[in-house]
């Protein structure tokens, strides 16, 4: 009975199989040189990406290098971001990058995730600019807007012009967003407006944003629904977005608050059918994959510094530290979680395009490539020895980064007990 | 510059883009239901298999589930590998699978992967047997013997009816095979013959072998080569292939030394070309590979195990103890490195169909889903308490195999040294 | 203000201090030869040691390595306890050593952790059963029983003559012993007897058992009370005590359960007073802290046992791999957890004899001694590579060991529980 | 043979074991009431200290809460060292505490690291500007300078009038300062002066000191000793001190270079006798020990922030988060971590008191005192979620400080090796 199937399996898959053969007997015979190992794609993701992902990756990655990496040292140490930034991406096409039409590349999700790739290996704050911008705000609209809000607001966005803010968390509610306490109610006296009151905290971008979506519950129903917010229709005193100073860790990124005192907002500028968390988890969900690709960029820029710093430092009889087995173990794991973590990502991302991404399966990549980016980090950090105390080596900025990303859009366990609740059927939150 | 490269990539992606995004617009439309998780494929490795490797695998995991699993809790227990075993999957066509010709099933690496992981799933020392058969020996054979020696073994051991050995490790020789000490040197009288004198240790299957693959060095040059020594024609008192006992992992499988004192082979039993420690090493990538593939199958297996303990005992209140969130961060660990273990090894198995698999990342994809597999395992067996100590619920067997798995082919500290030469470009050996 | 405060202090604390300082002057002046450093007692726990303490730790010593060792193999491979290792101990003066009177050596409970800390060094089974003999049934009768059990009891145990075994755990009930289902109603006919029924299992010695202190609800009032059942006062087919066979750790220990049907006791033989889980909580405090010395000492062995093996294993160019930094880190680990485990342990058990240990101590010393016990081990097993499957070396049996004692008295997780209790003031069991 | 020595031990521990078993049974018979738990001391590490010690440590704990800590945030925001700091230290009788005479309070050794723990509860820059002060400049002078050394600079120095900084590490040389390049060469003109060129980097307080304890190469013999650099005694232009700006860590700490180019300086403020690494390795294991017992202090100010947060923030029906076994968990943890290694701490200590701490044993609390606070600070930073990118939490700065801790005066892994030379008479640095 089995080798019935298995013979049939057999000949299905002979004719493949001979070229793959071939190959293997090529290697063999010949075989005095081995296919080569990358140190940075060990894995060879590369293998699989289409031409057009690869030159995506190039592009983004030649913008990055060439005109953010030598800006952010500075805007880190300042607490500084600069908002043009985002201009220039919206020039390149990189913002909205996966969104079809209104002026956005229409680009498959994993080239989407290069492109945070590329921007996160200079800098977490930098991507969480972006991420905002393209999957949590335009991804939002585009998702959930009506025709007339994605013309209004996708087209300025993905040039860049407009900024957009996302208005989720609260002061105290963050893991847990369905108890969120902002409000909409009919406008008392205005027909077909709503005033939104309450206060949003940890907001990426707030304070410079042009349009906010901001997550409240309809007075009359308790549902969740999504309101874009236009600070210039805002009445004098209704919307305050006060910056939140002295961060410890993506201090290239601008974060501030959202503060609304009855904010009228027109009812046309509700998401016309999205009610309850779908809404927002479905943004989520994207920018968890940006997250998620965009943190094994951070992490392969620590593997190459540290790297390179090994191979330069030398100590006891002038040996190069890279060739220590303690420092050769400690790039080892690093590497390997990189290209596990792009792997997993490069996966998640194909199912995305196919309709077969489950949330907990974004779930469980940001989980682990957070995780895995920060403590890989963390341990390529001490190769530095005292002088990872510098931030001119970079690593320590890309550490204090990678903690906040693995706390923001699903703290770590929180994500483990969504996993263990899709893997046991029961749930642990409380 | 950058922005002609992205504009004309986006043009390019067009086609295929405008049905994902369409997939993506239909599930945020509707989406009341996301797509489903299956916490026995998390990531949905299924959706890189051709059907032809479903049905393989699915043939596979029949039989093992059906004719091992109800076997190996006694044969663990009296340290007794059942040789009928190595016949049976002959009969099935498990054994050689990747070999195209002499009676072999010629599937994808992939696919040679998952009958591994079926194995597995039920016992790593079960998998052990299987991979030196079909890696190791059939393996070398393929791809260094003559033609002759393909012919005269092959078909026999691809039915499971001639039973191979892999005689490269020595006593004082395990992580630096390149000292190995067995020496070939011409026989004195009896022409166009060597003999072989040394010993051989921790050779699986070596007990019930009938044809032992022994690498030794030439006396002449010095160089390590490759022999075809058949029991029968050994005169009695020249070889000896004693058990080794009281193992406290891999007991399910059957393991020896081979001593060897003046054994006479003819010359038209070496590997007519192949030099130097490329021969064993390009053996030693194949069940690697299998190595890598088959502890996600043992992985899974405590997972399900831990996942079905875990719903059915109850503590405190009776509740599941699954719905402790200390059990479910267990769950979702191991589900996770199951998962991206997965991938991984799909990846490495495409790419060695295709010539492109270097050495290290079959070092790399060993080392992590041997290390992973066994330190999620111990995590799990914890969900157990005290009745992990009872061998009924199987957990522990798992993880005595799969520490064994984690030292032998390469111990895992070695390949953090294979990998950080190859990432540095200096060598920490010694 | 302050200043008075220390200048005070100084004062006060100035005659012992000269003495520090000329140490620290001759030691600076000196100071060719620093004080030396002994691996196998890293941090001088010594030092705490009265000489009293050192001359029982030195016997114990002796007659573990002389006595207990050359059988533990064989036994672990043939799962058979050696019952005359229980009246040699008697002999010795070994159990129940800690008590005072009855035949008992009265000594202090950081002497009687010394002696669990000598057995385990061998295994973990001849401990445990130890532990139950001397801190759960001897310590439970000497803190809770009357002036005629005491007598009756505790002269034999400590001769080892009377076997005791320690019946708590129940098939349904391991982390929640306060749901236990064992009842004790009063015997429908005979006056002044109960009749107990009920399971228990994992209960270590039960086999071969004279003395069954088993626990049990009244029936009146559903509270837990302690019993003393003796063997051969059963009427035949009331109790039952199988051995539990095929265990994969403490197989030189013997483990079976406590099967009662109506079995027959004298309210002569209830504990007098003792209510509640007050009373087995007490014996599992002892017994717990005899767990967070003994493992110390297995431990030991294995850093012991691994430090031989890595200065007489060579690999490339003939260094011992001993020589290897990876090697190395895991010996510093191992030896640091193994000195900081004694210190706690040391500590805890003088705060006993002071009566100022709480039961979070215990739980913190018995989860975190074990917990680091068995990670190192598992660590250092690592050094012996293909080696570490025989049984030969001891360590894989330690390591085997070493994980049932992190699940049993508490499993790990469970300690964690206790301990966050008592941090936050908040339970988290359910 | 056995027997009698228990016997004899026994007899002899018999009085104060009578007390001991007197308080067990007092507990047991009584025992409503078990001792209590203190989180913040889990195994009462106070009945360790004298009552000296505890009042010393009192009054360094009351001036750190009330004077240090309202200073500290801003502090580390502007990377500002108050200077005045010291004074005040100084005023206290904090300054090289442990010394004897020079006006220096003369206490033991533990209590001078119950001092830095006090210090380093705030924050380690603190410890390490008070550090370098007591125990690298003031511990070197005492141990190795001439009388009139001693009396030209401790006393100034002790009152925090007189500022030192240490000059050890240089450039090319961390882990390895056996290379150091810097050299005294005889001024080949000032009869009785040496030129000292070179340059020495990671310098706590260099940038605001008066007197430079560094260490230089003789010319002549290539010997290491160690020269008193009196600031204002340096010709213009001959010592330079910049300050190292933009620290990732340590930012309330002043670090900076020294930039010798021919400082003269007179024999007579040469170390008369020591030679070598000697002189600057006692030095730092009298400072590596404060940063021993420093970092725990760190540690439990984690702690105490951590449990305060947990209890205060919810989130899921109104729970604390401190209910959640993942956070209880954490804390268990943490606060195992922190009552070993304060044991180990005071182990060392009172060892060093007795002039039997060897540098082995300085180097294990080091290295596990400073992994497992960082480690901890680390993960108990994850309950904080979001919040921690906040500075006003506290905890990011801790979690940044520790990370340099485990760094400098010996890297950790250097430790390792230091420790694995010890244990296994092999060195593994090259």
């Amino acid at each position: 009975m089995y080798k019935t199937a298995l013979a049939r399996c057999t000949r299905r898959t002979a004719p493949t199989l001979q070229a793959a053969a071939a190959a293997r007997r090529g290697y063999a015979a010949a075989a005095a040189t081995p296919p080569p190992f990358d140190w940075q794609d060990p894995l060879n993701a590369k293998n699989l990406l289409t031409e057009e992902e690869l030159a995506i990756s190039e592009t983004a990655e030649k913008y990055c290098q060439e005109q953010l990496l030598p800006r952010v040292l500075q805007a880190y140490r300042d607490e500084n971001y600069h908002r043009e930034i985002l201009s220039e991406m919206g020039e390149l096409g990189l913002l909205g990058a996966t969104i079809e039409g209104y002026g956005c590349a229409g680009v498959s999700t994993v080239a989407g995730g290069l492109i945070t790739k590329a921007v996160e290996r200079v800098d977490s704050g930098y991507r969480s600019g972006m991420s905002v911008q393209s999957s949590l705000v335009m991804g939002g609209i585009y998702d959930f807007g009506s025709v007339e809000q994605k013309e209004k607001f996708l087209p300025g966005m993905a040039k860049g012009q407009i900024l957009g803010a996302f208005g989720l968390t609260e002061p105290n509610h963050g893991s847990d967003p369905g108890s969120l306490e902002t409000t909409a109610r009919p406008h008392p006296t205005k027909e077909g407006y709503y005033l939104l009151s309450g206060a949003k905290t940890w907001i990426t971008n707030s304070p410079i944003s042009d349009v906010l979506l901001v997550w409240a519950k309809l007075a009359a129903t308790g549902k969740i629904r999504g309101f874009l917010v236009e600070r210039e229709k805002c009445p004098p005193g209704t919307l305050n977005t006060p910056p939140i100073k002295n961060k410890n860790g993506l201090r290239a990124s601008i974060t501030g608050m959202i503060q609304m005192d009855d904010v009228p907002v027109a009812k046309e500028m509700m998401f016309p059918e999205v009610e309850g968390l779908r809404g927002p988890f479905t943004c989520l969900n994207s920018a968890r994959f940006g997250i998620a690709t965009g943190t094994i960029g951070a992490l392969e820029d620590c593997i190459a510094r540290t790297r390179t710093y090994a191979l330069e430092r030398k100590q006891f009889k002038g040996n190069p530290i890279a060739k220590y087995q303690l420092v050769q173990k400690k790039l080892a794991d690093a590497t390997t979680d990189a290209a596990y973590g792009m792997l997993a990502a490069i996966q998640v991302g194909r199912l995305k395009d196919e309709g077969k991404a489950s949330p907990e399966m974004i779930s469980m990549v940001k989980r682990q490539n957070c995780d895995r980016a920060l403590q890989n980090a963390r341990i390529l950090q001490e190769v530095f020895g005292g002088n990872a105390v510098s931030d001119e080596y970079g690593i320590g900025r890309h550490v204090s980064n990678l903690f906040v990303t693995q706390t923001y859009e699903g703290q770590s366990d929180i994500h483990s007990l969504i996993l263990g609740r899709a893997i046991t059927g029961l749930q642990a939150f409380v």
